[in-house]
């Protein structure tokens, strides 16, 4: 699952080479992301430390994805994460895939192993030979397991969250009676991942299809959520996929049918991970740090108290706490600053790094006056004698309200970064100076998706579902053709 | 941490042998837990598959503790799974306990690795190393940090969730700047684990200090939950470690104190694992199966539906519905059991097996009469016409009754098989003939302990903290002592 996820940034650091390592944009995104401590380097290659700011806020997006996983009938398990060198070989282009990729464990115990174990890169081995043991007959359809865990992937070029040797994801596997019900299932996650991605995480996502180039090796089809970054590169952001019969041939997943027929299942698998987090730094950040959507950021409100005198500070600390106890009654995510060694100053940008959506200002002034002084991250406004009095209800809005504009701001910054051009020459003249989305009549073949990367290092990020328009002229081959594609250099 | 209790148990299990592995206590429990779906063996050896009955009741335990843990100040975060072999030698007792279990990754991507990783068995050595980058000053500390992972552990002889080659568990590890300060957090962090095991597992523990031979290797001092199974035998649930200034000498967590002196941190660790899951399947069973506690139960109430006509059965299965929703919406986990291919009889043993603490049975008359019956699981009570007006709230009481009920049940089984003797001989009759705790004067050395082993197969549990009573004399060795300590046969 997944893999082209991975196989594919991994060809795209080949291609982006030294030099984007070194841009501003990926110097900004590492030294933003190791200040404000959402991760650190670890000493085991290619491994990362999520710190705790970071934990809290993928936390926050599991939360949130855990439930519409169970809401949509999914329950959760978990599967060895040692799998049998033997198993991953089963089905011939999984293998193929992940074979490269694998850490391998030859040892425990102090002895050397009969058989080595592969620490699972994804589980579709381990998980279909556990649902041949439990699939007999159509009563046990569909069977919707998700499992949330970590895998390992032998990464040579690492990012901190977008491309990490070992990752936290959940990947869902499921097995269905019908072709068609496994198709609606692979598309309902998708859209659950559009749901999340744009309600939560404030992305806006284009959805569709892979091209066979892209697709998932031993899927029939392979469905992503495709964003835009503000330095107008794509990130696939979560896929999911039709497996067909695929595994379920290799590993035996038979039932006896209503009708009295063995039959093989139909199955899906799909997932997303902690390369999420770097979607969200990379898909909002500006040049100030963070801009944290508040449904998922884990501090939702900042106080910083303002006093110079002791007699001051009594009363400013009196009436934050209260403040502060009042907000976490109402269920917002609240934090009072009332560190005695920085400044005011200091924690204004140390919060507005860490991308807080909102933080309350309040001086001794303001406690005479029952009032505060508001600010907001994502846009810089800050509204003075904000009253007291039914602060809560006041900030509730308020954090819905900018949750709503950090995703208008975003779908603005894809609607004026996509581009619909007709030629090749004009297709290169926009991957190489505007970046941003390409949208364009596309009629190639795989072979000629790989010369234009090779020549644009841009790739089609997915046919989009939404074909509404009349035929066209493929803008490289010249060929009549009713489909659009969507190109874009990626992380 | 925590690795006294799997090293224990694997001892255990070697002086336990075959007999006990075979015995009807033991068929049970592994019956059980396949049959009612909370886990299913794996084609790894040693490692299981946590089914979703089982991953739910797991995600209750979790989301308590993990509610708790946040509660005392403590933070997620995440830490590499692969540990250079190098760390791992850097605390010496560390090493000695934990080399022979460590599984081994030699190869990646495809090459082999110039150092093995292990996989971790248990953080403390990565962990420790991002401490000493983290803290500097005492301004850095407290550090509380809690890690939810999967570990793995080499072993020879495994037991479905109480024994795994791979488990799930939480790991807090902290550090401090004062000796004082660490003690008081593992004691709380045990509090917790108390708090934990009897208000929401319903299973009393003792808590208390192991003695240096149970002692965790590296540790100064090792604090525990130690609970009675309803056959008799001691079991482990989590442990909380005292770890002075050992692992901080050994990976240089050094700070600045207030007074500007360079000082070794002071630090702490403690664990809870899955082996939660086996403690509450082998605390509470009985001979139909589960009891599970309200609180964790994944279905707290079953609705079966009784009916033999179509008529019937649209007329009970819209009232079940209702009841359902109306029960959903009042926070009770409910299932309606609609399966048209099983009796009434067949669902009843069904879910009394599966040991959800509640069912309510709905026929046609009980619908004219705007009744339900309800059955209870640890008391098997039956009663009949309970008023579908008011039934959520009904309910919602019999809950927590239920919930006290079975922790009252454990305590009263634990008070009737916990045994004061005064000499060698009633000890050895005790132990073998009755089970249970055995709660005597100890002046013993650990080569006495070992001895005692040896004889009886019963270990020291705890010293307990409560010691309130005058000085006695030791069982074994005869001397006077004012130390009362808690023996029993182990898991």
């Amino acid at each position: 699952m997944e893999v082209k996820e991975n196989i594919e940034t991994d060809e795209q650091a080949d291609v982006l080479g030294e030099d984007d390592k070194d841009s501003d944009r990926a110097k900004w995104y590492t030294q933003t992301i190791l200040q404000t401590e959402l991760a650190d380097y670890s000493p085991v290659k290619g491994c990362m430390v999520i710190r705790p700011y970071g934990y809290a806020l993928w936390d926050n997006i599991k939360n949130a994805l855990d439930k519409m996983i169970k809401d949509t009938g999914h329950q959760n398990a978990y599967f060895p994460m040692l799998i049998p060198e033997s198993f991953l070989t089963k089905e011939k282009e999984h293998v193929e895939g992940f074979a490269p990729e694998c850490a391998v464990v030859t040892h425990g115990g102090g002895k050397k192993l009969d058989e080595p174990l592969i620490v699972r890169p994804t589980s579709e081995t381990i998980i279909n030979y556990m649902f041949a043991q439990w699939v007999q007959s159509w009563r046990d359809l569909p069977l919707l397991i998700n499992q949330w865990a970590n895998v390992v992937r032998w990464e040579m070029r690492t990012r901190l969250f977008l491309r990490t040797m070992e990752f936290l994801w959940q990947e869902g596997h499921t097995a269905h009676a019908t072709s068609d019900e496994a198709e609606e299932e692979a598309k309902k996650m998708l859209e659950v991942y559009r749901t999340l991605s744009e309600e939560w995480l404030a992305l806006p996502v284009l959805t569709g299809t892979k091209t066979d180039r892209e697709r998932f090796a031993g899927a029939v089809r392979t469905y992503c959520i495709e964003a835009l970054m503000r330095d107008g590169k794509a990130l696939q952001a979560g896929t999911s996929h039709f497996l067909g019969q695929n595994f379920a041939k290799a590993f035996e997943i038979k039932f006896q049918s209503q009708e009295g027929q063995l039959e093989f299942a139909w199955q899906t698998s799909w997932g997303v991970s902690t390369r999420l987090v770097g979607a969200i730094v990379l898909g909002h950040g500006d040049e100030k740090g963070l801009i944290l959507p508040p449904k998922i950021a884990p501090v939702q409100i900042v106080i910083v108290p303002i006093y110079k005198t002791d007699a001051d500070k009594t009363t400013v600390l009196e009436r934050s706490n209260a403040i502060a106890s009042e907000l976490k009654a109402a269920g917002i995510r609240v934090h009072l600053d009332d560190r005695d060694n920085h400044t005011p100053g200091f924690k204004f940008n140390h919060w507005e790094q860490k991308g807080v959506p909102v933080r309350l200002n309040i001086g001794p002034k303001d406690c005479e006056k029952n009032v505060v002084e508001i600010a907001r991250r994502d846009t810089g406004t800050k509204t003075r004698d904000v009253s007291q009095s039914g602060l809560s209800e006041y900030l509730t809005n308020l954090l819905d309200e900018v949750q709503k504009a950090i995703f208008e701001r975003a779908l603005n910054f894809r609607k004026e970064n996509t581009h619909t051009i007709d030629t090749y020459d004009q297709f290169k003249d926009v991957i190489e100076n505007k970046h941003g989305f390409v949208e364009a009549y596309f009629a190639g073949s795989s072979e000629d998706e790989g010369k234009i990367k090779e020549e644009t290092k841009a790739t089609v990020r997915c046919i989009p579902f939404n074909q509404d328009h009349p035929e066209g002229k493929c803008f490289y081959t010249g060929k009549a053709t009713k489909i659009k594609a969507v190109f874009a250099r990626a992380y």
